[in-house]
């Protein structure tokens, strides 16, 4: 996956330390471009070569380097221009960084920086990672909302610079509470009336969130009403920063792998696959697979139960995994619609009874419809069955136990991760392994219950 | 879920036909909350209250109804009043509103609009949902590479009005072939020096996607690039529209939903849960589970083989529940991790062979713990059993079972989506009911291989 296509050229101007080329090197592309045909060097290579670019640019190229290469630079290079790196770049982005970089190196690393940007990072590593405020920026647009429009346009083409986003600029009072927005656009428009308040112009219906927000709530606010950038306060409606939708965009992604994986019964992981280590890997599949199969130790309980009848009937054996499977499959196709439901605001806790009564019914349909195949299955693989054509009404069990099943299932299915969210629990890390323990076991004894009962009658 | 806190006034107000009221209410919040307001009335009424609001906002309140609700004024209230509205929808919302609403309704309304739109919505209908050309909007902010700066900035003023966004500029030639790009804010700075050309200030290494690109690409690029907007060219590459943020954040979170559906074995849900048909829904899950059950078929005729050294052995059936589930757990882990690995770039086709010999290795070392788990079990489960205690190495069938069971549950549950990819199969939908197939096939005939081996042996 490393691009090559430029090593060889890129080694030797390092070796012949062309100044001229390795500036034009780092200048010509697209930063990602740049950063991706860096990929092959090692980490002090990359820093020689990113020390032929200005400031500004180094920053950025080094932002797309893959997070392993960046700890590497910061912990390998000489500090004091590490530490200038590091002060300039975009809070946010630094915080995540030097949460994964070694703790003595950090306290190297923090006397170093401005005293702004030092309490800057120890002000925002108050925050988790996933919180509103482990995802924002400090570096905002905002203005004093008395003054002029044309003042707020100086104001912010002096700082422009430095910022991440100007496509919404906030108004906020003396206090820094924050009151109102203007687009850039907004401003530009207004200039006609450059003695305009910038008060008289915003919008004041604020969409805005608080930073102990937790990130499902910020892609929520964010998609529901398509903003840029979302504004995170504090309890007292400060101004904090914001979260712009580069962030949003990688915070929707991440959020997505980590429900697949969970869903999957995998803990999710912190680093792509292919840099995960296989003992972390070993580990974080072995804890799930683990509480999955001491679930399943219950199933294999209530089978020893029944093992009489089970001998009895030895032609009841040959269904199990398709009723179990059956039961199962229901069950996480609705804990699925219910999670993703859930994830996008399209179902709430108090919906609880009219999803409960949706399952009902299309579980019965599915359950009808399985059965109808089951009947014909179980038809042809025990037809010449002696000890199942002794029993009037052996070919009901298999499609009357399929209805209860899939239904049982689907209502279980649905309602479980409402019950988890209910506790607090993370509903798609939670339900799968309940619902396959739970609708196996009632496979089980749903199963036998049937048979017992149409074959004793007949 | 439906918002009532001003129901009872809104409805007063259009008894009352209370027009000023009613524009005070369309006016004074956000217009994504003021749709949510309108949540509980019905269509007529609805657009009765969005009269007394001016072209625009009505525009931007009605972008936010439910879609359904959406179709519904549209195919109820009067042509004319609806075409002003469609003639004035961003492009891109308007292509895909659209396709919901019935045929005979759309032919009626095409011949009201400008012959402008007219055109651009004929060619927009021409590409599919969820390509690059099926999410773009047209109204795109572009200049001649050739004006002035001070030139570029005149041009966009006049046309910022129609523009959804003016972060980024568009340079192109005068074939309307991409050239190149500026940020307003570029612009801006550049007014220093008013007269330099577009050409010599803007970035010439750019990011698009060709109309043809699937929604995947243009999510993957855009996340990669951290851009606001990526432009959709033609092969000859000429600007055709851009895909903003917002359309971004949309269908990274509809391809995370309908990833996640599909690998519970549900077929995509066009609209939400809730407002998904219950027919709809059995039909959407009934065709997988049909599709499950046949391969479940397969495991049956499997089991019935092997009938006679089941009932001889009759322990043997307690565990196979067990060895079923371990089995399928982690081969669906495995599926997931690259899949999930794939969407994001983290993994390839080409590095099939690394991923294999991953898998190999933490299938083993799952395997393992599982096998030390099977041994504890299988001993309580079995030790009062006479059948099982006349052979020596009956303590060993049920752990390597296990290791090798999840082992090959492993490895083959990683290769399956890599195979499906190959073929142009999508990974996620086709992967799950044949990974459980494999496995469960796989199960059975190892279980049956080792018991017999060891169990006649001894």
């Amino acid at each position: 996956m490393v691009n090559t296509l430029f090593l060889p050229e890129l080694k030797e101007m390092l070796a012949e330390n062309n100044t001229f080329e390795l500036q034009e090197f780092c200048t010509a592309l697209h930063p990602a471009r740049t950063a991706e045909f860096m990929e092959g060097l090692e980490a002090g290579e990359a820093w020689k070569v990113l020390r032929h670019a200005d400031l500004k640019l180094r920053e950025e190229i080094f932002g797309y380097f893959p997070r392993e290469k960046q700890v590497e630079v910061i912990e390998s290079q000489d500090r004091a221009e590490v530490a200038e790196l590091i002060a300039d770049l975009p809070a946010d982005d630094r915080v995540d960084l030097l949460h994964d970089v070694k703790t003595e190196v950090v306290e190297e690393l923090l006397p170093l920086l401005p005293a702004h940007e030092r309490r800057e990072i120890l002000r925002l590593r108050e925050y988790p990672e996933d919180s509103a405020g482990g995802m924002m920026t400090t570096e905002v647009a905002m203005v004093d909302e008395e003054v002029s429009v044309r003042q707020a346009i100086d104001d912010l083409t002096r700082a422009a610079e430095r910022l991440e986003t100007i496509y919404y600029i906030y108004a906020v009072d003396h206090d820094q509470r924050l009151d109102g927005v203007v687009t850039a656009r907004q401003l530009l428009t207004a200039l006609k009336k450059p003695e305009m308040r910038v008060a008289d112009l915003m919008e004041t219906d604020l969409i805005y969130v608080e930073a102990t927000a937790d990130r499902n709530e910020v892609t929520n606010q964010v998609a529901k009403y398509d903003l840029h950038a979302i504004p995170v306060v504090d309890e007292r409606r400060r101004l904090l920063g914001i979260i712009t939708h580069d962030d949003v965009i990688d915070a929707v992604r991440q959020e997505a792998t980590e429900e697949a994986q969970m869903s999957a019964a995998v803990e999710p992981l912190e680093e792509g696959y292919m840099q995960t280590s296989i003992v972390t890997l070993w580990w974080k599949r072995g804890v799930w697979l683990t509480v999955l199969f001491v679930t399943a130790m219950f199933t294999a309980t209530a089978l020893h139960h029944y093992e009489d009848q089970l001998s009895r009937w030895k032609w009841l054996v040959i269904f199990i995994p398709l009723i179990m499977g059956s039961g199962g499959n229901t069950g996480n196709q609705s804990a699925t619609l219910i999670i993703t439901a859930m994830t996008t605001g399209n179902v709430r806790l108090r919906d609880w009874r009219a999803i409960a009564w949706r399952e009902l019914r299309v579980g019965l349909m599915l359950g009808g419809l399985l059965g109808v195949l089951g009947l014909i299955l179980s038809w042809i693989q025990t037809r010449h069955e002696e000890q199942a054509l002794k029993h009037r009404l052996w070919p009901l069990v298999v499609p009357l136990t399929l209805v209860l099943v899939v239904t049982c299932g689907a209502v279980s299915g649905s309602l479980l991760p409402l019950v988890f969210k209910r506790f607090g629990l993370d509903p798609s890390l939670m339900s799968n392994p309940f619902v396959a323990a739970i609708s196996d076991i009632l496979a089980i004894v749903i199963y036998m219950t049937v048979a017992l009962t149409l074959l004793s009658a007949a």
